[in-house]
């Protein structure tokens, strides 16, 4: 199933595995992804420049075929003491409930966006997907003559358009069932809440640049309905979360397995960010948070030892279990099954749909 | 394009126009799209019982095709006089800035729903659609009785299993996209914005009546993308919203003609219940609303006198607009044709999709 954009990306499947930050696409992940026939990502918005350096390396120790690495543009964030205190006093309660110690730092948030962006053009990755904002024209130039591919994030038609005047080479239109992090960019995340039935069709219309469909792609269906709706791709997340090789927490991946599609909300509680996730404890105490969440990247350095507390005590009630709203599809097989099982049922789906035209 | 559903329906294309209650669906939209080959559909919920005996009576001058009557299912409101004098003291803002008199009536509701259902009934209406709950039993098994086709809404996969479990003939599957009121029945309609990408493929593996893809779908795409995902049929509101045989308010239909994807939002300003509408003075002036929205019937008789002020006032700040996410792809074309161009785009897409199979 070729599109320009499998030619683009030199791969042999219009499958993405969504670069899932903070854990999930371990290098077994994605070599297994891109040794399938799709595109492995790495999430490395949180990772430190070495860190990033490593996983390349691990990745391409486990295939030379062609995969992603994901950075979060940065963004101006600022956030007075005052209301730092605020959130420290509060989250407190919740570290208390985990048994480890009462926290009133503020945090000390080092840039390394730059520094990242270098590891990806000293490693010549062969593709570059970003979210959150639009990086430097600088960068993406810098990338043009690297020869890396380039894909950037839309919730919006308007940030489709502003996308493709900056000169990316394809756009992930992220549909509001998408799982993780919200990566709008103008206006207010949750004002861009479009679903991908209708977002598809409404951003192929206004872009030359191939899309990539995200948000509730779970299976063949998902595929021949976004390659209906004008996608040339999709990205899927949540449905490779529960792989064997997917480095998510076991807590966590026995929480997708028994969630169902109402069992998500967008929340900004973990990070300060708008993002999808699995309801839990800490989102539903944080819903009555009588103040101000601290913007991202604030409010995620300050929730993160609660975060690993909880994966340290197999708490999922503390745990960010991000997962998309066609979490009841998520299935146990390996990367590669996955990939295969997904290519199959869409061939025999159009060949079905073919049928019925007739 | 035959499916069961089509069939049962004894329509020739799986394409049924939304009751859009409230004015939209005229005789003439709904014989226009039943001649068409699809399913028009009165959004009755609204009327007397009298009046819907007329429409029906309309619409058969009109079409000797089958055709829908969708009601409302009543549900138990308890709504204290002192929440509703403080709306209505609030409203009265509205009603100043309009220029209508003041009100301080708590509205006299008379629930006809049994009178309604005795008139589908004695018209033999092929088909009877209802949102907001489950008629009772008595109910459904004289539809039965009648031979009339039944169909629920539900936005969940538990609020669809609860459907079947009742006998209904179908179901629609309501993504967040929709336009217009949420079906949800249980729990909170908010926790419920599934969108139709991720709810579709979820509930068609959990029941095994049709289901009816609504919300986002817009033309022959959305139309392919849903049967991909397991629909039998598609419902679709918004496209035909501008028909010139739709109802709508002619500023109504300007608005629709000039909004993106990102100017609906889901508010209870106008009814006590969530519905999807574009944004406007009233919208965002009930956010800042210091009190409970009284829920429906109750804020929607509340709301009625401001409403018809705007319409005749050419005002639309203060009318319901009702509409979806797709809503850049709504287009000035008889219903008709947009049963015709839907159908051919989605054979045209069929046979492009097979294309890239081989």
């Amino acid at each position: 199933m070729e599109t320009a954009l499998t030619q683009k990306l030199n791969i042999q499947y219009p499958i993405i595995q969504a670069p899932m930050a903070g854990g999930p696409t371990t290098p077994e992940l994605i070599a297994a992804v891109s040794n399938a026939g799709g595109l492995g990502s790495l999430g490395a918005g949180y990772l430190t420049p070495e860190q990033i350096r490593e996983a390349i390396k691990e990745i391409r120790k486990r295939t030379n075929r062609p995969f992603g690495v994901n950075l979060f543009v940065p963004e101006q964030t600022d956030v007075s003491e005052d209301i730092i205190e605020k959130m420290n006093n509060y989250l407190n309660e919740s570290r208390t409930e985990l048994g480890i110690s009462l926290n009133s730092l503020t945090p000390d948030l080092k840039e390394t966006f730059k520094e990242q962006v270098q590891v990806v053009l000293e490693e010549n990755v062969p593709v570059f997907s970003f979210t959150f904002g639009i990086p430097s024209q600088n960068i993406i130039q810098e990338m043009k003559q690297h020869g890396i591919v380039i894909i950037g994030t839309a919730t919006t038609v308007e940030e489709g358009i502003q996308l493709e005047a900056t000169g990316v080479d394809a756009i992930v239109a992220q549909g509001s069932e998408a799982g993780g992090h919200r990566g709008a960019f103008l206006g207010n995340a949750n004002d861009a809440l479009i679903g991908t039935m209708a977002l598809l069709p409404q951003l192929v219309d206004h872009v030359a640049v191939p899309v990539i469909a995200a948000g509730g792609i779970m299976d063949g269906r998902g595929l021949v309905a976004s390659l209906a709706l004008g996608a040339s791709a999709v990205q899927m997340g949540t449905a490779f979360l529960v792989c064997p090789e997917s480095g998510a927490h076991v807590v966590y991946k026995g929480k997708v397995m028994t969630s169902s599609e109402d069992s998500t909300e967008i929340t900004y509680a973990y990070s300060g960010k708008a993002a999808r996730g699995i309801r839990n404890d800490f989102i539903n105490k944080m819903r009555f948070y009588p103040g101000i969440i601290p913007a991202y990247p604030i409010q995620n350095a300050l929730t993160r030892d609660i975060r690993q507390a909880a994966a340290k005590a197999n708490n999922p009630e503390y745990m960010s279990l991000w997962a998309g709203q066609g979490v009841r599809l998520a299935k146990e097989l390996t990367a590669s099954d996955i990939v295969k099982q997904t290519m199959e049922q869409a061939a025999a789906l159009i060949e079905r749909l073919n049928k019925t035209r007739n």
